[in-house]
């Protein structure tokens, strides 16, 4: 694998960045990765962690001489991270970002950047429900989507530049209208969490049934509700914010879906249940033919020893 | 570890039954274990798997001379079979059940029995999205809570037989009120599932996006999702007809609190979307300290070498 870029900047060292910093460096994709935070204590780990070439002290410190710069911060703070950097960008160079929305981040960032750069938004459909420098992890994006949505007076070798970046690090890339992927996740991510947060903020609310029984009893579903709910809260609140039309409009699908459902239960229309869940059952087999997940039963997961009581 | 029951009858040979009868059968807990299953198609499975060490072709000749029975057919069918392997039972023999309601059955399983056998019902928290005769194996219980919910006249010293079974199985063993366990997995199991079924039921019905789309990115948050709803739809189809008014009353709550969380998305109310994530994360903690799951991010999954485009 060759150099795509002489230096790469990072901007925000959460867990996207500090994944592309790894399978960047590992692969020798860059001669340089250099990476930027807000927070001192975030450049100070890491920095102790070896995560970067260098961290530097200044955003503009960050971006200088840069041929690829990468906004890894929530999406409500793109806008003016953008015009920070804006007057210390490389004529040439392309600006990225790895936001789960794009049409806000577009609005936010697009009027900021110089003419002489290429501004192609992205989003890495990757991650766990870790946050911060130490969450990191080079194999982060293999065989995962990494879509990308040039502009209409996108560069187109610029475009094919990035892609080949994106490819490097084992993603497959896609190309997509920032409005059609707005809309794509508010299905496959958006309405999904707000859902998985709503089960758990139930839970905890609770009060004939204890919580400790919620937690103790929580591997017969639940649990993997939880795991979604764990997720960087600033993140999905800059998300949910970002994509509201498409988030209302599919959680509005939902609650009529739920409430059809529940209509059958109370009714007791078995039968509606039955073709119902068999037909939810067939979706699951096409993600595992589209090689988007494991089919070993439970995720693979393995008996954990458990603590004694 | 030794024999605990002479003759135990396995009535139903799915994911649970399977399970059982491998996990007795690795330990030697029993002397034999006899299987049934209603359709010929299973029982020839079974036996072509060597999955018991024997399988009846009738009820009566499974349960005959059994000192633990169990049933493990879909709730529905229970008080059926309790009402056709009443006239066969040993006396002094337990019978239990695993279905993920209590009280709607030993509504319909006790009154078909007989006084002199010990009814004592139980619910083994623990299960993949597979089903049927091949979809057991041996360490499925491994640290899975196995609630016992035995009736007010319960002969104590056989609730501590069974409950050594349990645990001899790998489980850790809880007893319960019947009706209480019915509202926990209302919270914890039942209605996180019906939403997951409802949620991919949303998806596969949109025609904005395409079908294709939702599949190919839903690496994104919707295949949790999608593996609960990708569960057996006859045993959550009975499951929620007999656990009906605690799902319900769990599925009011949710979209109380959804519609709260919309609003809060509607009005571009940050600080309230934050609060409740944050919240929600704490839950997370709770379960990986309560030893219930894996650490390791993203359920421990390794990326899968997916099919080439």
């Amino acid at each position: 694998m060759s150099v795509i870029y002489d230096r790469i900047a990072l901007i925000g060292l959460g867990l996207i960045a500090g994944s592309m910093s790894l399978a960047i460096r590992d692969r020798k994709l860059a001669n340089e990765v250099v990476g930027y935070a807000r927070s001192q204590q975030t450049r100070d780990t890491a920095r102790e962690i070896g995560l970067c070439d260098r961290v530097t002290d200044s955003l503009a410190e960050a971006v200088a001489d840069a041929d690829l710069v990468v906004l890894a911060v929530p999406v409500g703070a793109m806008g003016d991270v953008a015009a920070e950097i804006a007057p210390h960008l490389k004529p040439g160079a392309t600006v990225t970002d790895v936001g789960s929305v794009k049409q806000a981040v577009i609005d936010a960032v697009q009027p900021q950047l110089p003419d002489d750069v290429h501004f192609i938004p992205g989003h890495p459909l990757a991650g766990t429900e870790h946050s911060g420098p130490r969450a990191g992890f080079s194999t982060l994006f293999i065989n995962r989507w990494w879509l990308l949505t040039p502009l209409p007076d996108s560069d187109p070798q610029a475009v094919d530049r990035l892609a080949e970046l994106v490819s490097a690090m084992g993603a497959k890339c896609d190309r997509m209208e920032p409005g059609h992927h707005d809309l794509v996740l508010a299905v496959t991510s958006h309405a999904p969490h707000l859902i998985a947060f709503t089960m758990v903020g139930v839970a905890d609310h609770l009060r004939r049934v204890t919580d400790e029984e919620v937690i103790q009893y929580s591997a017969a579903g639940f649990r993997d509700f939880t795991r979604i709910a764990a997720s960087d809260p600033t993140m999905w609140r800059d998300v949910f914010l970002h994509n509201k039309e498409a988030t209302l409009d599919i959680l509005g699908r939902f609650t009529e879906e739920l409430f059809t459902l529940q209509r059958a239960i109370r009714m007791g229309d078995g039968q509606q249940l039955h073709d119902y869940f068999t037909r939810t059952r067939g979706i699951r087999r096409g993600i595992i033919e589209a090689g988007q997940d494991t089919e070993a039963p439970d995720f693979g997961r393995v008996a954990t020893s458990g603590k004694s009581d």
